[in-house]
């Protein structure tokens, strides 16, 4: 690969810090060496507007590669996420009472949920800054992810996850993990040795919640969203907040592309969360800041976030800024936005992935959406990784007449 | 859409029987009216010899859309299936003792199977047709899939399943279908039932049989492996066969696309069955015909198909014109191979997805395979999908000392 195709694989500029706002030259670090804060990627969105859409290649999305951290093509770690499908959701829209409304479903992702993308580009800046490893404490959907690409990368990992992990999600990280260890306790109660673990051996930080190159992957969503748009955003863009990657990313990717030129407006952001976690949405109620909280079993295990800290705080900024709206939804809204888009669209997604529409319905119903609107739902798991109660009912004897009969009586009532 | 568009959107040109050879104008048939026997569907590559592959556009399957059977652009079902990844297995080509693995992955399609192309071209045919139902018999892979694309096309679905399908897919044909209908009994005491059903009443017929509208999603395999390679076919492409769907649409794929001088030469087909129902392999091996048979339980659910009728024969017809091999593997073999690539490479595919890897690694071993050659294994399902006995290991302590012990102690042994 001659260097000037090199060069211009990726506009990653700096890393600047989101408490005191220094900046520092692109490397691996977890904080701010200045104050501790939060550090986000930055690239340079002039280089983006001098480029044109039609100048995308490829399937997935290192189509985007410009605005991802990767110094070239062959350090790529990608299994072929992104590139899910926008489904344009007719029935639902009119049940709803909206004028559009698009499912990002990202259960096509080759472990079922939107974290691959981070994963991608997760095992992409640990392979570049040469470590040997990679580690995330994680009750299923993050531990799978990582496992796998980490395979998939050649790099040992070490997954972390609680005794009570469900079944169908520890199959698969025991049978993809290098290294798959379980632990007494929750969450809260590993992730400080987890810390601590990765700033003092060569373990390559893939939690949510530090590591800007992990983040990075998911603002991937919007370059999608917008691109099948026609490079446009939506009025509204409803996303899960647990630790509060998504939501981030996801607004991060919209305002590069507005500051390019390739977008003239950001969408309003939703913050969807369940009642059982919801930080960022009584603080966004309240006018306060982000009070923590230990947190009950809620069935959207993705959000199952009490305490986001700095991330959370991040988000509620955004809400405020931008005149975001947020909502809490109980489980039984969450089960309830299951199974509608599993009959009226067919999608089956995950109750994680279903805390975002179930957050649209809530706000539609109270009048805070304008039914004029457009609107992007991003689903952020497949439906085949839950653990379901026993579908019982009576099974029919296979008999031709009587089966007959059944379906006639079906058809004749119409769907 | 101007007229011109759209006659140009497909150049499906007749129906042809595989028995009689007479050729009959496109319609909605599930046997030749002259002699019973199976028809599948011609496309005019003439036209596509007249195409160039840069005038393709458009993400997933339909991409290849004058190859595909519908009539114009809006008529089309599709839930962004296909464009699954076709992944380059360096470690596990080594380990195998081959040139060159691609592992073309399809738990990436809507519903994790290779069956969503299928579904996407039978929902396709249905609404084109008029029907205001479709219909299938499925112990879970084609059952769920055919549901959540009738719910995407509004159409009702009448899915009949055994009353010992596996729970996780049970769950998701209970969420998407309109009528899922347990039944007593197994596959053969309802498929005859199922196959009067749809003559008589305006019910779809979704299963793998006979439909060549429904059958014809699935060689897009092939169309997406060429385009992948550069348009060229591979060496080996090793497919499962149960009824013979795949291996025979992909098969299909690759002659079009020689015939239409897009590729130079087809690959040598490889068809992978379970030593439980391996009637094609027997008979390829004794160099007489199909002998269906009653079979018992495999691992491998999507190929446990003792009697594969007339598709079987023409698997057979297959192999022995095209000089192909074919494999039967134990469920000890299937599921080496599914921990084996989940380790090696990171993907988590279903044991009826690991029978093709099975199938050549037994071929390799046994020396039938050239160790110079290039081969692709069609992954044909995501192992989230399965029903697995529980990971049993014992919890460590959350403690850092222990932690970090452990941790550098496998870090000292290496990979």
């Amino acid at each position: 690969m001659p260097d000037a195709v090199r060069a211009s694989f990726s506009f990653l500029a700096d890393l600047r810090c989101l408490g005191c706002g220094a900046t520092h030259e692109v490397g691996y670090r977890l904080s701010c060496p200045c104050c501790g804060g939060l550090l986000e990627l930055r690239f340079d969105t002039n280089a983006l507007a001098a480029r044109r859409p039609d100048e995308l290649s490829g399937r997935g999305m290192w189509r985007y590669h410009w605005m991802l951290p990767a110094r070239a093509p062959e350090h790529v770690v990608s299994m072929g996420e992104g590139g899910t499908p926008m489904l344009d959701a007719r029935r639902l829209a009119r049940h709803l009472g909206i004028r559009r409304l698009w499912l990002k479903f990202e259960g096509t992702n080759p472990t079922g949920t939107v974290k691959d993308r981070t994963s991608s580009t997760a095992l992409t800046a640990a392979r570049e800054f040469g470590f040997p490893a990679v580690g995330v404490v994680s009750t299923g959907n993050a531990g799978s992810s990582i496992a796998s690409y980490a395979a998939w990368a050649g790099l040992r990992s070490f997954i972390f996850c609680y005794e009570r992990g469900s079944q169908p999600k520890m199959a698969h990280m025991a049978a993809c993990a290098s290294d798959f260890i379980l632990y007494r306790g929750g969450y809260d109660d590993m992730i400080g040795i987890f810390d601590r673990l990765v700033e003092e051996l060569p373990v390559f930080d893939c939690g949510a919640s530090r590591n800007p190159f992990k983040h990075e992957g998911k603002k991937t969503l919007a370059y999608e969203v917008a691109e099948d748009l026609g490079w446009r955003a939506p009025d509204y863009y409803v996303s899960p907040v647990g630790v509060g990657e998504t939501f981030i990313a996801s607004h991060r990717g919209f305002e590069e592309l507005r500051a390019a030129g390739w977008i003239e407006r950001t969408p309003r952001m939703i913050a969807a969360q369940s009642d059982r976690a919801d930080p960022v949405v009584a603080a966004l109620r309240s006018g306060g800041g982000l009070v923590g909280r230990r947190i009950g079993y809620t069935v959207a295990e993705g959000v199952a976030v009490g305490d986001p800290k700095a991330k959370g705080a991040w988000v509620l900024r955004i809400l405020r800024e931008n005149g975001g709206l947020a909502a809490a939804v109980s489980d039984e809204e969450v089960l309830a936005a299951q199974a509608l888009v599993a009959r009226a669209e067919g999608v089956w997604a995950g109750p994680t992935g279903c805390v975002s529409l179930a957050a649209l319905i809530r706000l539609v119903r109270e009048g805070a959406i304008d039914p004029g609107g457009e609107a992007v739902c991003v689903l952020t798991e497949t439906g085949l990784k839950g653990e379901y109660a026993r579908v019982e009912r009576e099974p029919v004897a296979p008999e031709y007449a009587s089966i007959r009969a059944l379906v006639e009586a079906r058809l004749a009532a119409g769907q």
